[in-house]
């Protein structure tokens, strides 16, 4: 799909091999021309798929040219830095820590076990290790948690040309001097991109050229919606703020898309009744994967149990018209699915921002209609297969549909209104998804099955 | 949570009272502290919830300066648009579709009707129509309909001064400049940033400090892939190529992030049986929610009629052993969990590039192994429960916990392997999500549980 120019793509196989054969001068020849992204994606697939142990992984990274070296740590997986810190002599670990971004640095030390993270922070200058120490008090999922302090801050009375020469001198990376901050004792009044300072005269005063009109967000705010924000104006990085106004650091685009892509990965996995698992799928174990998903399939499971002892308590009736039962599969699914599409629709509207609490009465509304017209189509689709295919006659066909349109509704106002309920009681509402919503219908789904039977035919 | 400071954020029913009362210049003084995304937010609320009609729009529109005004415009969803493009003389339509980026304008044209779209091509100055048609002609989900034309490309003999003599006549906005790319006769060779240019010496070659090692795509590859390789890569536009190698426009990360959210939403509806609606939750109309949700509905529910058929199918047997009965919800709903938890995973770290098809033995014999521990776990549970609570002795027991066992294998292996099949035939995997898996598992755990019922059971 994507390709890099002038590069080298490595296949795993090939560098097995050359390992194997101990060619590694010309390992080192190819790795050096490849980019650092693809060579830890490459070093962290030998290692899942034990093409290496920990003794070669240590090998394959030292021949690596130092600074590229650095620049793959960052991309690797934490299983693989481990492995590697571990082996490191300090001198090799304080030029990989020095070579990182804060804000990477702070995302190992969060993986790692105590005695490394203490050999990082040995490791580490005291002025870095303060700013460490800081972004890891921030709460997890907090804005403060993925933000920088590595940004560029300028003065109003600034000329463009010193802004140059502060940018050169404080040298940092691409993504996070797209834009400048201006401040007045620390307090953020503006904002320049360096567009607007390099179309400008050298001599042009930064208060001259700045934007006034800022977007921000709180180091407490959720780091989803910092996210959300970032991309709802389009901006490559946003400035985090304090309690009082102070700017302390910046979210930059990329870390951004790791958060959206993220909080997508567990609404995906919470609504199919899986705790989230933070790694990607190879690098989670067989172990990790039953503790994940076994939890919720108990709780299921025993919900479901309740659904058969209200078919139990139904017995007798079901003995008087036993074609009553063959219809049970189909009323529990159908009512599951249409609860799991509206659910699935508002989880995500929440996510995204677009839907919120006080939309309530507009969503339930809507989703009420929606379920009627589902409702209504699919009860009559039903009500003519009952009559004309199974031949049961106009009884049982009624009861059956009726008993669909008025699940159908129901599960629909159930899978709008939970979302919302559990955002505003503060549950995450991706854990109201389909599975539990599943169980709820299906009881009530069976409940009112057999009420409408019963009093229909006349059964007791 | 986000603030816009020394920006005024109006309350929608604040904005609705100022129309009532025909406070315009009030209107006008605080929309032009606005921002414009927030602007579009504003109006499309509005008129969604009907304070104000299509006049009202335009005239609230028409109150906003020149320049906020057309900004405002490229954030608003198509609704709004189109009510505006048909009140637009042409003189404004000119003026707008001036102001607005090329890849905003063919985004607009898409959703347009054919009558509004030669409007606004009149309006359009012939070189850009040409660009436009061309962005037009690039098949929906590729790379080539997402990127924009507007980057700047420099020469490798180029000094730096030079280079920004040319950005600054260009003179394009921040997304699109913060990289440039190093062109022979249109071939890319390579690209450099800003902020290179900026800490190089004015007289420096590009070809100097330029980056040779680019990644890029392909007009054609899939517009996920792209946004995947830009956040893979963390970088803040990625260099679109045509079969030549010759550079045609650029994605910039603001428009990757709203691929990569799109396509999350997409696979999240997929998973819920709902067709993608494209539009937000509340610009999406009832009888279009009806649409995208009935079908799926009455395939599934026609699915379930055969699970009821299977039921039917053996009531003799049921008959004979009523008890059997009440454990036919819980193998169902726990057979559709297990397997719904393995497909979502696989379909997410399919759309995230971690699982391809040729992982598929690594994926399948991962999902036995989590099935045989999850099964066994659930399979002991319900023994239990079938022998104390139920009292209904151990040859129920077994029946029911081999059969529970039995279902929750062979669901991950049906959830696990689908999705990759899909992937590899060409189908949508998350169409092979979750109510489609449910009731494939649904069916067979019921064949299972009466086959292994009347051997172990000896009905007959």
């Amino acid at each position: 799909m994507e390709k890099i120019k002038k590069t080298e793509k490595l296949e795993k196989n090939t560098a097995v091999l050359l390992i194997r054969k101990k060619q590694f001068l010309a390992l080192k020849i190819i790795l050096a021309e490849m980019n650092p992204a693809d060579i830890a994606a490459l070093m962290g697939e030998m290692y899942d798929e034990e093409n290496v142990d920990e003794r070669e992984l240590t090998v394959l990274y030292r021949i690596l040219p130092k600074e590229l070296a650095a620049e793959a740590f960052a991309y690797m997986d934490s299983e693989a830095q481990l492995i590697l810190i571990n082996a490191f002599s300090d001198k090799e670990l304080r030029y990989v820590v020095d070579e990182l971004f804060l804000d990477d640095t702070v995302d190992i030390i969060e993986e790692m076990p105590a005695n490394i993270v203490s050999k990082i922070l040995r490791n580490t200058d005291a002025e870095k290790r303060k700013q460490i120490n800081e972004l890891l008090s921030y709460p997890e999922d907090s804005a403060g948690s993925v933000m920088t302090t590595e940004f560029v801050y300028l003065h109003m009375d600034y000329t463009v040309e010193r802004s140059f020469d502060r940018i050169r001198k404080i040298g940092l990376t691409k993504e996070t001097v797209y834009t400048c901050y201006v401040t007045e004792n620390r307090r953020l009044v503006g904002i320049v991109s360096l567009l607007d300072m390099i179309v400008s005269e050298p001599g042009t005063k930064i208060e001259d050229i700045m934007e006034t009109n800022v977007v921000s967000v709180y180091t407490s705010d959720d780091k989803e919606n910092a996210a959300n924000t970032l991309s709802k104006y389009d901006l490559a990085a946003i400035p985090v703020l304090d309690r009082e106004d102070r700017i302390v650091g910046i979210i930059t685009f990329d870390d951004a898309i790791d958060v959206l892509k993220e909080e997508a990965t567990e609404d995906i996995e919470k609504m199919a009744g899986i705790s989230p698992t933070e790694k990607p799928y190879f690098q989670t174990s067989v172990f990790q994967l039953f503790k994940a998903r076994s939890s919720w399939l108990l709780v299921l499971m025993v919900t479901a149990i309740f659904t058969g002892l209200i078919i139990g308590s139904f017995e007798s009736q079901l003995l008087v018209v036993p074609a009553l039962m063959m219809f049970v599969p189909m009323l529990m699914d159908t009512g599951g699915n249409s609860g799991s599409q509206s659910s699935a629709m508002i989880i995500r509207g929440i996510s995204l921002g677009d839907i919120k609490f006080s939309d309530f009465s507009r969503v339930v509304w809507k989703e009420v209609r929606v379920g009627l017209a589902c409702g209504f189509f699919l009860a009559s689709v039903i009500f003519a297969k009952v009559i004309f295919f199974d031949r049961l006659g106009v009884n049982i066909a009624a009861v059956v549909s009726l008993t669909v349109l008025i699940v159908v509704v129901i599960a629909k106002f159930v899978g709008g209104a939970l979302p919302l309920i559990a955002k505003k009681i503060g549950v995450d509402p991706a854990v109201m998804a389909s599975p539990l919503i599943t169980s709820i219908v299906d009881t009530l789904a069976l409940l009112i099955y057999f009420f409408i039977a019963i009093n229909m035919l006349e059964i007791l």
